[in-house]
Order: structure tokens, then sequence, then C-alpha cells
């Protein structure tokens, strides 16, 4: 998509630290990393969500995000790893070319998630939740 | 793995809500939401970390959550999804059984990531994190 940050740093026409690349995956550091070490892993054909991503094509991403989040264990010396992907304004997504983050993650990095889990009020608000989810798979 | 939570939801001797199965996937509801609706998706044999998972595991495993996104934007009407996952204790893995969370989001969900990115000292900074991690690719 000829607006689009990530497709021109696909297309060379923006520059990247580029970490691996193939037909049709690429890798490159975040230049704005939550943990020092930061990769993003795109798929090189533009789409938006994983949702609109072929499933042939993720497979082919989530091999090279394994390898990044081994080499980062390895290279780095990562003492953990997080994967996190984004679709959609509401969930935080900035660049609207699917991309998935591997962050490195050490003991004493002074990240933390804000990671509140909620509860349910009891197991039939769940059991009609997934039966909204169930109904919807294609 | 005998002491493993998600092993034993996968062999039934735990109860979950599911809301898809095969040979080698498994997707249920987290009962701890950070959004209503949060779904887990796990590979049914144990591996703890997306390092120690095979890649052909893992096209499975993100086809199916693929799928609940899908799911959850066409059954709950989520206006984005996030897609998490975490290796290691430093990353904030409590189940030491490799799963991914997909999480619905709505405009007011309330829930907000800390999401605080760095910057790099200087370019050599960034260059040399990405040799050592290129060094470490297998």
């Amino acid at each position: 998509m000829s607006n689009c940050i990530f497709c021109k740093i696909v297309a060379g026409t923006i520059p990247a630290t580029k970490l691996y690349e193939d037909d049709d995956v690429l890798a490159f550091m975040d230049i704005g990393p939550i943990v020092k070490g930061h990769v993003l892993v795109i798929p090189k054909t533009h789409t938006e969500t994983i949702g609109q991503t072929p499933p042939e094509t993720l497979a082919k991403v989530i091999a090279v995000v394994r390898r990044m989040a081994r080499a980062q264990q390895a290279g780095l010396g990562a003492d953990g790893i997080n994967i996190h992907q984004s679709n959609g304004a509401a969930a935080g997504q900035v660049v609207p070319h699917i991309h998935f983050h591997v962050i490195p993650r050490f003991k004493h990095d002074g990240h933390h998630w804000n990671w509140t889990a909620q509860s349910y009020a009891d197991p039939s608000e769940v059991a009609a939740l997934a039966d909204r989810i169930k109904a919807a798979l294609d």
C-alpha cells in the first residue's frame, strides 16, 4: 500500500535495521522499543489485521517470530519473551499493517504489563459469551 | 505433563468452557479475562515456550487464534483484538504450557496497555543489538 510505512520498509524506501527476510516475511528492529532488542515481524504483503491475513501467511510469520524469540534468548540472554499483536485502533494498533512484536524480557527490565484480570459474575455469563463466539466461528 | 493445569483441561480432568478443539489445538474461555470474552488457544501437546514449540504446531495454533479473533469480532462485535503470548516468568508467564491470549477489545473497555516506548541512544546501539540477534539466528 503506497502510504504504508511498513510497505515502504519492505520496499527499501524507508530505512530499517533488518534482521531477516525471505520472499514472504521481514523482521526488523523496532525503533521505539518497550525493552531494548524489541523486534517486529511482518508479512511483506499488506494486510491490516490477523483476521484479514491468510493462515498460510501467518504460519510463515509465526515461524520467524519463533526464530526471533530464540535468537533474543541465545544472543541477548533474554530471561523471557513477550509476543504482542494488536488489531484495530481499539486494541492499540498504530501502523495498519499487521505486525508481531517480539519483546525480549529480563528479570529487572522495569516493564510490567497492567494485567488486571476480571472475573465473571457466574458461569452463565461465560457460557453466553462462549455461545456467541462459537456461533460466529467460520 | 501430569501437574500441568492446561494438560488437565486437555484431558478433561479440570473443567473449562471449550470453544473449539481438534487433534492438535484447544481453545477455551479464560476465567480471568482482561476483557470479557477473552480466549486462550493452546497446543494439546505440552511445551512451555514458543521457542520449544515446533513451527508446524505453531502454524496450527495461529490458525485457530485467527479464527477466534474473527469470531470475537463477528460474534461479540469487538472493535479490535489483542494477541498476547508470554514466555518465561520474566515475561509474565504464569502457566508453563504455551498459550496465546486472544482478547476482544472495545472502544470503551477501560483497558490500556502500559506501552512505554524507549528510544535508542544512537544508531550504533541498535546495530549492536541487531548483530547479536542475527548471530544467534538458527
